[in-house]
């Protein structure tokens, strides 16, 4: 989407590739909202550090990312021996599997690249294979995005309020985003309305990363303590809320994502407020019969006994090419908020049941939770 | 309520009285959690100071230091003249007032010092007679957050797990707290039990002041992200809700309390949690007959958008006798969290319905809340 550096208006997309210098470019996330810089890795390697190291975050976004690391791997052997150069290519691949263990969206975006990448004959043919099929996924993951807009933009009226939770936006995909998605595609349409971004303690990724994104494409916002949403929705200030997926039951329609989610179901429902799903295929668990089974990663008390931040709230933005990895973190400062001698329970994520959820809106359409199953031949489920 | 200092533990209220030094004493709440200091106003224009810089808060406290500031006032005139002592008194009344002009409770507290102090007809029966009601305002809120431990006790079983939000505790008070009344008092009797404290976001009064009272008084708790508390009730980690009120409409049993408030109670709800509010009677509007008709305060922008804290997270709580009530603040920092080209939208209040009120724990027992009404002669309440 577009950032605004000095003045100048330019598309960037969170993952993209440059041939000329084998390199991926990647949007520093780390230093946002208050730095905009580009990182542009060296080598596979390199890529690894930056997904491990949160450079780069997002299911659809790492998977690009760990694609063409794939693709930047291979394309920098040199050699003409076909063993030497599998054995080069299973070690890029378990060096970028290993940045994120858990996560699977890298491992299935490699699988797919590896898979067109073996039907060339000569070593030359795999790199250049392996190149296009990561720009395919790249491209894919992009146009399933604009697919979820175009649903999802029918939600949104003229001077509608829109409420979201967390960054599902185009920071955590190629481009687009998921439940930004609806409003990039409503402002294209020409449609008015206000976004009302949940701060999301603790790591306060919609007051940081969703905020950014809105300003930076100019949809009028604000955000919101999480304590306020329950208090604007009874007051009818909210009419819509549209939220991501981190995984979706398949089989329930119970929506697991970052915790306060589910508050946020439960309010709306009370309200009888329209509550919305983006997500994009890949976050569709086929298999897990109950959200009770989903585990809830208990994270660090540290971030809810503190805030990160910028003691320089005013320092303009501006891009630097940068040939490592490791950020600049000079501008970000944490501060200790909670009472020193007390400690924090941290659930991250929390599930919502299908009952409060109005519908899923996929690539493929709007769905009610319930019908997933039924449809999952459409939504590339099992057989 | 007891307070640890290098140590050793001390007994200390929010607000008492020096009479030798004529001084009001107050814990100096803005250096909290992350340093303990009591401060000693040397007369009635800083303990007015002390009012309006927020030194103290909460309603209880702020009548308190009203009360024994009139009678500091009084106290320091020299001289036999009724007429000038007349004057001089008028003008440490309006002085203390004018402090924090919209809030009821100094105002109340003070008429009932100068009820008492007119009985005496030489300035120095007045003066001792203006103390002595000083006193007498202190030990009532005292004795009245008692009552409310004494029944809302009955509530907290052993091993029950707690949940409050912001802090109606003993800082808001002379001593004890609302809220927090009958977790001290289920402590006195021996129970066992986990209280997590919402961080209480923007502000974070739950993570700093409840969790820092909570410490010192050793019970055990840990704090939580707004957005988590809604987890905790659906895997049935929460028995109880406590919260205090800043306003309670007698006529329908509505509660006006910190922005969150409502949040909580509509989750309990949900999930079948007894919700509980705790009040002083003074909290109590018998005029109005509508909670929409509360006027919701719109705070500034910057409290959504950063957060204070401490770089020193180790620093070591220690007191200080100060004479001024100008703080260091030296150890206290901002920091801008939220995307620099973002605003916020900062309601600070929200209403709870009665429906969603389990009950309301008063110095005279629990009622339902739409029993206030009924109740009003045994609460206080018009004729």
């Amino acid at each position: 989407m577009n950032v605004t550096v000095r003045g100048k208006t330019r598309h960037f997309r969170t993952v993209s590739f440059d041939a000329q210098r084998n390199a991926v470019l990647l949007i520093e996330q780390r230093l946002l909202p208050h730095k905009f810089a580009m990182v542009a890795t060296r080598d596979f390697r390199e890529t690894a550090g930056a997904i491990r190291d949160m450079v780069v975050r997002g299911a659809g976004a790492i998977g690009a990312t760990a694609a063409y690391g794939l693709a930047q791997g291979v394309r920098a052997f040199r050699g003409r021996d076909l063993k030497k150069f599998s054995t080069h290519h299973e070690k890029v691949y378990r060096t970028l599997k290993a940045a994120r263990p858990t996560a699977v969206d890298p491992v299935n975006a490699m699988d797919q690249v590896r898979d067109v990448m073996r039907q060339g004959e000569t070593i030359e043919e795999q790199q250049a294979l392996a190149l296009a099929a990561a720009e395919e996924f790249a491209n894919q993951d992009v146009q399933h995005c604009q697919q979820i807009g175009q649903h999802g933009a029918k939600l949104i009226r003229n001077s509608s309020t829109v409420l979201t939770h967390c960054n599902a936006g185009w920071l955590a995909f190629v481009d687009v985003g998921s439940a930004t998605a609806p409003m990039y595609a409503a402002q294209a349409e020409g449609k008015q309305f206000h976004v009302y971004c949940d701060e999301t303690r603790p790591r306060s990724q919609g007051a940081t990363l969703t905020a950014w994104e809105l300003a930076q494409q100019k949809i009028s916002h604000q955000i919101i303590a999480d304590n306020a949403a329950g208090h604007l929705m009874q007051r009818g200030k909210i009419d819509l809320i549209i939220v991501g997926s981190d995984r979706t039951l398949g089989r329930t329609g119970e929506v697991a994502n970052k915790i306060g989610t589910y508050t946020k179901a439960v309010l709306a429902a009370r309200h009888g407020i329209p509550f919305y799903v983006a997500i994009p295929l890949s976050t569709i668990d086929w298999n897990l019969k109950s959200g009770f089974d989903i585990p809830i990663e208990e994270r660090h008390e540290s971030e809810v006994l503190g805030a990160w931040g910028s003691h320089h709230a005013s320092r303009i933005t501006q891009p630097s090419r940068r040939s490592q990895t490791k950020a600049d973190h000079a501008s970000r400062a944490y501060v200790r908020v909670a009472n020193p001698g007390s400690g924090a329970l941290n659930p991250g994520f929390d599930v919502t049941p299908a009952e409060l959820i109005t519908g899923i809106i996929t690539p493929s359409g709007i769905y009610k939770p319930r019908e997933l199953w039924s449809q999952r031949s459409k939504l590339g489920g099992p057989g």
